[in-house]
């Protein structure tokens, strides 16, 4: 199954909705811009790298749609598609990133004819894909190198291979040591509001096989007390050049226990989260997102008072004080953090 | 609205089905000793003062069940429906804390008539519930001398008046500072699996006209980094000798963070919480409740891959370290502590 596929003949995006797992394996197949944007927005795509690997695809085919031959009105209608497309989601610094470089490649090719544009287009959006494949391996051989057999190891949301092309961030190192014999004891945050963790981690760590249990975020304390967790590695959304890191909702968290407990506590991801044009922390963009997710289960049945305020951002910093490392493709990255 | 209330003359216990809230306010009229323990065991009634009260109204009704009028006869009797009933929960201490005094209560009036012995059981038991009223009143004087007007206070679970009599404990002075003024922000933890904090705190204060703000438990590094919270006031369910307490899971979280922080972190409770007889936290039976409470929410729907392992602790242990000070109704404990 792959998490993110290009069907180039019928000029669609395949998926799996994400926010259908567990209970369901719904693929969908989406053409125009406006489901694009939705699929990223209704989180039935997500994960920083998966984010990235999506918007290539999209801005291709949303090119792919635009009548325009002339390459000044091509490059209008490109724009406002790839602005569209950029304003789904705030956080992860993936999308505008693929989308960015989707840019880079038409403005190389100005003047060019619009086939051959797309042509370049499209080898672009494939390569990001290859490039996120490639990254997720090595980030899991640079982990594994840090991580002994029988471990437990903690990890919260979904950094998987649901979150990328393949093998994930967080969850790589834990793939390549469950093939290659490691008896790793996982632990997955359910990770509220979405319960990521619960639907998507569990689920496809217990599909490779692997030794899955489920907690609560807030069980996180009396877990690491017991002496199960020896190392905790997540993901990111986006890394500031000191190191600090804006990750799902709740990391912040795991990672001002596990420092009280003394546990390694391993930030993952590749390369293109970091954007070292921001300095710390506190100038990400902090995604805040609607009451229900928290107040109505599956918007179904509600699960508090009606009308009650809700707080819910979805993303929350990890200060680089908290982090033992930043893994990457490039290697293992130690404080003091200088991007 | 009572939270547990006797009806004498139907010989019935007559509480709010806490499990329906707040979508269904369901009264519900006890009478058999196995109607009791499941109240407890489903937490139906919760809350360690409430389990108290609950419990002394309980035994007293078990005793007046009781057909044997011999005083031997009748203690043999007694005595087997107190352990069954102590067995519906381990943590909250003051289950057999209540239990305990009503079985003194029998003893100190061996051999009299049991219609003498019963009267004195009821007597004891209500008094159990004035005391208790009076406890968290005093608790709620005590904390408020701890904050100030317009402070933001977050809180777990629920240790409401649903959880007790009347005032709560860790929502007394949220009450008693609503009535004069003080302008509270309030912050419910939603308190994973069973939503105590959204279903019951949010529920109750919202209802006595607080600015209540609910948010997930992995919220609350977001939440303290954002610099609304003040101050934490929580309750407990059993108070070591060296003031380690348990709490509802998630609590230690809350105390990791909090002290992160330098936010003030106040556990409060009844003097009846505090078990001298344990000298530390690491010897307090921790009670581990059914995987289907995480995996599936309301019992109706999946929110994990079935069949998945699951840690599901009810509570965890807050190190006396992270707590600024204990507040019962007889003062303010302050480290170190010795009980």
């Amino acid at each position: 199954m792959e998490t993110v596929a290009l069907d180039d003949e019928l000029k669609q995006i395949v998926i799996i909705d994400q926010t259908k797992l567990p209970n369901e394996r719904r693929m969908l197949r989406l053409s125009l811009v406006d489901e694009f944007y939705e699929a990223i927005y209704l989180l039935k795509v997500r994960g920083a790298p998966a984010i990235g690997v999506f918007a290539g695809f999209a801005i291709y085919l949303a090119a792919c749609s635009i009548k325009e031959q002339d390459y000044d009105d091509f490059y209008r209608e490109f724009s406002k598609h790839k602005d569209y497309l950029n304003s789904s989601r705030p956080t992860a610094v993936n999308l505008s990133w693929a989308l960015s470089r989707m840019d880079g490649v038409v403005k190389a090719n100005a003047g060019k004819p619009i086939p051959e544009i797309l042509e370049a287009l499209k080898k672009e959006a494939l390569l990001i894909r290859q490039e996120d494949e490639a990254a997720c391996l090595a980030i899991g051989e640079n982990a594994l190198t840090l991580l002994k057999p029988g471990y437990g190891l903690l990890t919260h949301c979904n950094a998987g291979a649901l979150a990328t092309s393949k093998y994930g961030t967080a969850t790589s190192a834990m793939y390549l040591g469950h093939e290659r014999g490691y008896g790793f004891r996982i632990y997955c945050d359910e990770t509220r509001p979405l319960l990521q963790g619960a639907r998507l981690t569990a689920f496809e760590l217990a599909e490779a096989g692997m030794d899955v249990t489920l907690e609560c975020d807030n069980m996180v304390g009396a877990l690491m007390a017991s002496g199960k967790v020896d190392a905790v590695l997540v993901g990111c959304d986006r890394v500031a050049a000191n190191g600090d890191t804006a990750n799902k909702i709740g990391t912040s968290v795991v990672a001002t226990v596990a420092n009280r407990f003394g546990i390694p506590f391993y930030v993952c991801g590749p390369m293109s989260t970091i954007d070292a044009s921001i300095a710390t922390g506190a100038d990400i963009p902090i995604e805040e997102r609607k009451p229900e997710e928290v107040t109505t289960m599956w918007y179904e049945r509600p699960m508090a008072p009606s009308g009650i305020k809700v707080f819910n951002p979805a993303f929350d910093v990890t200060d680089h004080s908290l982090i033992t490392a930043i893994i990457t493709e490039t290697g293992i990255y130690y404080p003091p953090y200088s991007f």
